[in-house]
C-alpha cells in the first residue's frame, strides 16, 4: 500500500539558480506523485511576490529598501558568475537554447503541478510583507511549528 | 505513543541571516518538543565561540587571521545586501521595530530551551579552535560518524 | 537486523569549503557503513570534471565561457574569505598542517569507499557538459525522479 512520498524544501535564498534548484526538485518530485511543500522565508519570499521588478513594497523606509533590492525573479542574480547581472539572462538563454524549462516556466509548472506554497510569517514580519503582497497561490502564511507539522514524515532540504 | 521527534542541524555559514534561520528553525523545533541537535562547522562556529568580537584566537598566525575575520554574532555580515556591515545592524532594526527576537536572543532561548550544541572537530582543527574557545553550552567535540549516530531517525539540514 | 542507513547529499556548490563539507560528510557516512549518494548539479559538477585547470569544455561559446571559469577543484574559491584565490590555498596549508585530509585526499577516498557518483541531466543540458566530461567513477546521470528513488528512506541534504 503505497502511501504518498513527501518533499518539503525550505525556500531561503533569492539566488537565480538556487530558485531553479528549488523549483527543478519541486517540479520533479511533483511530476512522479510526491506532495511538495515550499516554504519561502527571507530573499526566498522574492519568487512569490506578485509586484515583479523592482518596488518599494514594506511598512517602513528600510523595509522598502529591502522591497525594492529584492525586486523578484527578473532581476535576482546567480550565487555565483553574476557578471553584474548578466548571469541570469546567459542562464536564460542557455535553457531556451537547450530546451530545459526556465525558472518562470518552472514556476508555472509548480502551480499546475499543485505544489504547497507557504510563507515564513517571521521573515514576512522582518521584511514588512503582507499576504496581499504574494501571488494567490501562496496558500498559507506559517511558524516553523506549523511548517514543521507539514514536513513530518518526509524529506526537508534547506536551499 | 508519541516519540520524541528530532531535528539537526549542520550549521555551516556564519552569515548573520543564515545563523537567524538555524536559530529559528531551533528554538521553533524545540519550542513544540522536538530534540534540537545543531552541529556547528566552519564558518558556523563562530556562532559559539566565547570571544565574541574581533580576537586573535588560533594556535599560528593562519589560524589567527581567520579568528580575527570570524568575529562572532557581533560582526557576522549577511548573505546579501550586507551594505559594507549595515545588513545586519538594519535586520537587528527591523526584528526590533517589529518584535521579532534577535538574534542574540534567539541564541539565548537556545540555550534555554536546552537544545544540544555541538562543535565540528575536523573545523577546529583546521581552524585551530579548542573546546574551550566555546561557549560552556557546547555539549561535546563531534566528529561526522557520532553526529550521524545522534542525528539518526529524524530530519537533517545543512545550512 | 540493522538496515543499511543511507545519505544522499545534492552538491549544488562549487565553493571549495563546501565540496570539503561534501566530502568530509560522504566519506566519515561512508566509513562507518553508509550508503552514500552524491548528486552533482551546478556548479558542484566542478568537482567531477576530468580536465581539471580551466579548459573551454562546452558546447558554444556561452557554455565554453562557464567551462572556462568552472576550473575544477584546483581553482574553485572559497564562500568566505576567498582573498582573491589565497582562500583555498591557506585551507590546504592549514589541512595539512593539521593533518586534516586535503579536498583532493577526500575525493580519492570517496571513490576508495565506493561511495555513488551522479550527474544531474539538467545541469549539464544548460552548462554544455556531457557524461564523457565526468571521471569514470560517475556512474549514471540522473533526473530528479531517478535521484528521489536513489535517496528515498534516507537523510538527503542540499549543500
Amino acid at each position: 500500500m503505497a502511501e504518498t512520498k513527501k518533499l518539503s524544501i525550505i525556500a531561503f535564498s533569492g539566488d537565480f539558480d538556487k530558485l531553479t534548484a528549488v523549483f527543478t526538485l519541486a517540479t520533479g518530485a511533483a511530476a512522479v506523485g510526491y506532495e511538495v511543500n515550499l516554504f519561502f522565508t527571507f530573499w526566498g519570499l522574492d519568487a512569490i511576490k506578485i509586484k515583479q521588478g523592482r518596488s518599494f513594497v514594506g511598512g517602513n523606509w528600510l523595509t522598502k529598501i529591502f522591497g525594492f533590492m529584492m525586486g523578484g525573479l527578473h532581476v535576482t542574480p546567480t550565487s555565483r558568475f553574476n557578471f553584474c547581472g548578466a548571469g541570469p539572462k546567459i542562464f536564460r538563454s542557455l535553457m531556451r537554447k537547450n530546451n530545459v524549462a526556465t525558472l518562470e516556466e518552472l514556476v508555472e509548472a509548480a502551480k499546475v503541478l499543485g505544489i504547497n506554497f507557504y510563507a515564513c510569517e517571521m521573515a514576512m514580519h522582518v521584511l514588512g510583507l503582507k499576504k496581499e503582497d504574494f501571488i494567490p497561490e501562496v496558500k498559507d502564511v506559517l511558524g516553523v511549528a506549523s511548517f514543521l507539522k507539514i514536513a513530518d514524515g518526509g524529506q526537508t532540504l534547506f536551499i
